[in-house]
């Protein structure tokens, strides 16, 4: 039953939906962290030229990883490589941490030829455990042997952790004088939360973008899909998003403000919210896909803090989880959002389109077993209008299990 | 096994431990909103001269008899009784909800002989619900019936909804020339958070106090007792925590800064305390108490923040409830709280008086089989050392178990 919110995810997941980034290869290996049977190792290398933006979780226990990344990233230096464990996440190590993450950056560097600091490292796994360096840097060799551009899917396995499937999508736009693909991969399904959240994901372009433009690009996109998406509230020390210009042969360049950069922006956008939307489907013993949109309201700041109250209460996540019709949970949740001054009295509430609290209480035309019936879906959407602007937000989110509770107190074990 | 950390609770509930409050009266009825065997609504009789503050929610989702209660308590009149149901919170109403809560008082009124607005109305259980008036205005000369002082315990019982146990406690202390009596109940077992959250707590003290000294010292109380526990995260619409100061018949008055009122100000909040912990150690599902003491903290606000940051993480509870030692999330947790400049090198965190990270890393001398034993107790407590100051504050909170899920999906149905 679980997972049949994935089914749209899994559709996508085979070699034939995905389109190649020319001149970006993976390479995965087995160096035995996660298990002696499944992938935990990826490397993928990215061409000269190319351009390489980052967004980090806002934990200040970051991890490791992207304390290195992030400072390789504002060196200026031309990144040339990504490496990715999956199976520990070399966070609360202190300075053995970033010695270890240096150590595997530096393996990587040698064996391409390039720099350390061209080198972004990511890690992914259990917290306050000891990177096993030896084992990541023996496994190198055997991550560049079966180098590929074919690698997508291999490469989206290696970095599951309590993933039940591979999340990787794919799209081809065509622009006035050429196409463009975007393709891209991600893994994470507990602990996401809205500045992400155990969530990595890498997305790549093959057109020439300037990193300035990058740099712009990855904030806005980031901000309206992974920063959009919450499983449990709670926001992992590892998070990272990172987005790839790589230039195409023809080596056309990204124009800004130009017709191509919009149908761009929003296809990097339409892959990230896939990719952003199957976390949560893959949410830790997620029942149901839930997608809260927040209409009329002064901000999106507003809009969001109303949703994300709402897609974080417990009670508002099991009543869902067991089809309760207990809608006054989810009025008690938009009443708990920091936002002040809410007008209740303009607030309404609406389940797949069927209004249930008008003007901020029980609406008279309530029929009880027409909301159950709603509840019993697998897709769900509620309608928040505050009455109060005119700008809007979506969030997407799942209910919460005894699934949940038996995957999260069995990680470790 | 889940109620075993309840013990230390359940002991004081014997009418024997329990000191009357002179004057004060409470009678209960069935009147058929919860169930038909037990009694829902409850009477608390308040004689002259007495004063009477609140504290209530901070949802802006109140319910009804909040926003009624808030006012009577404004008008500057002397409250002459509370009045208070289960099984309906009355939230979510509108102005029916309003005009229910009002009818309510309204016949209470009619039956003591006093004016509407000397009524102060409460309502616990499912949102979004009618009110039933008539049930309750109907059972209310049952509760005049069997007024006496004598019924905290049954009063107690009476306000329950998803608790397992009545919760009440009775202190005596000696001042220079008499001895005050200290009484108080509450309800509350789940969506417990900072500022409250479906809990009602209702506590009497036999000794004149004026209500603005009353104002102050419940604000004061409640900032380190009933604010300082969480079980889910969540708030209601309904939190409300009287004070009421009951003139005993010496009627000697409570002097601002004298040595008796820093002793009835501790008292009270010794009382609050042990009520606030019940209300956790009767946390739905919960299978284990845990105290998180964090000190070092530059002041009391952040000090609560990286408390309630732990104390609010799922990831943290569940790892709690399977006793297993992956105390990383405990690290995470405190990196997401929103406390700005975390010195991470000057972080401590003992588990049960046992260092596990040191300086924001795994401690050297972690031993994962003493940590292991540790997780396995009832009891848990960390301490945090921030290393940036000297306040400290203490937060009160359960583990996230199965039987949380299971209650909370089944409370409607």
């Amino acid at each position: 039953m679980e997972k049949k919110i994935m089914a749209i995810n899994l559709k996508k997941n085979t070699k034939e939906n995905i389109n190649v980034i020319k001149g970006l290869k993976l390479g995965v290996a087995n160096a035995g962290i996660k298990s002696m049977n499944s992938s935990d190792l990826l490397v993928i290398s990215i061409p000269e030229n190319s351009s390489v933006a980052g967004v980090f979780t806002q934990n200040q226990f970051c991890a490791a990883p992207v304390i290195v990344a992030k400072e390789h990233l504002k060196k200026g230096n031309e990144i040339r490589a990504l490496i990715v464990n999956s199976g520990c996440a070399n966070a609360g190590m202190g300075k053995q941490g970033i010695d270890d993450t240096n150590s595997v950056c530096k393996s990587l560097a040698k064996h391409l030829g390039v720099e350390q600091k061209q080198i972004l490292p990511f890690s992914t796994g259990l917290i306050m455990s000891k990177l096993p360096v030896e084992k990541i840097n023996k496994a190198i060799p055997e991550a560049l042997t079966n180098f590929s551009e074919n690698n997508w899917l291999e490469a989206a396995e290696s970095i599951m952790t309590t993933d039940t499937v591979p999340k990787i999508y794919s799209k081809k736009i065509k622009l006035k004088d050429q196409s463009v693909t975007i393709t891209g991969i991600c893994k994470g399904s507990g602990m996401i939360y809205p500045n992400m959240a155990t969530m990595l994901a890498f997305i790549a372009v093959d057109i020439s973008i300037t990193k300035i433009m990058l740099n712009e690009l990855i904030k806005e996109v980031c901000e309206s899909t992974f920063n959009c998406i919450s499983v449990d509230g709670d926001t992992s020390t590892n998070d990272s998003f990172i987005l790839m210009g790589i230039p195409a042969s023809r080596n056309l360049s990204l124009k800004k403000n130009s017709d191509d950069y919009t149908k761009v922006k929003s296809a990097i956008s339409d892959v990230a919210t896939l990719l952003a939307k199957s976390i949560v489907r893959d949410g830790e013993g997620a029942t149901k896909f839930m997608t809260i949109h927040v209409n009329e309201a002064l901000n999106q700041k507003e809009a969001k803090m109303v949703g994300m109250s709402i897609a974080n209460s417990p009670l508002v996540k099991t009543a869902f989880f067991a089809s309760d019709a207990n809608l006054g949970r989810v009025l008690s949740a938009i009443g708990n959002s920091k936002v002040k001054d809410l007008n209740l009295n303009k607030i309404n509430v609406y389940i797949n389109e069927i209004l249930f609290a008008n003007a901020g209480a029980i609406s008279t035309s309530y029929d009880e077993r027409k909301i159950a019936s709603e509840m019993k879906k697998d897709e769900i959407k509620l309608s928040i209008s505050l009455g109060r602007g005119h700008t809007e937000a979506t969030i997407w989110t799942t209910d919460l299990s005894h699934k949940y509770i038996e995957i999260n107190s069995e990680y470790r074990t």
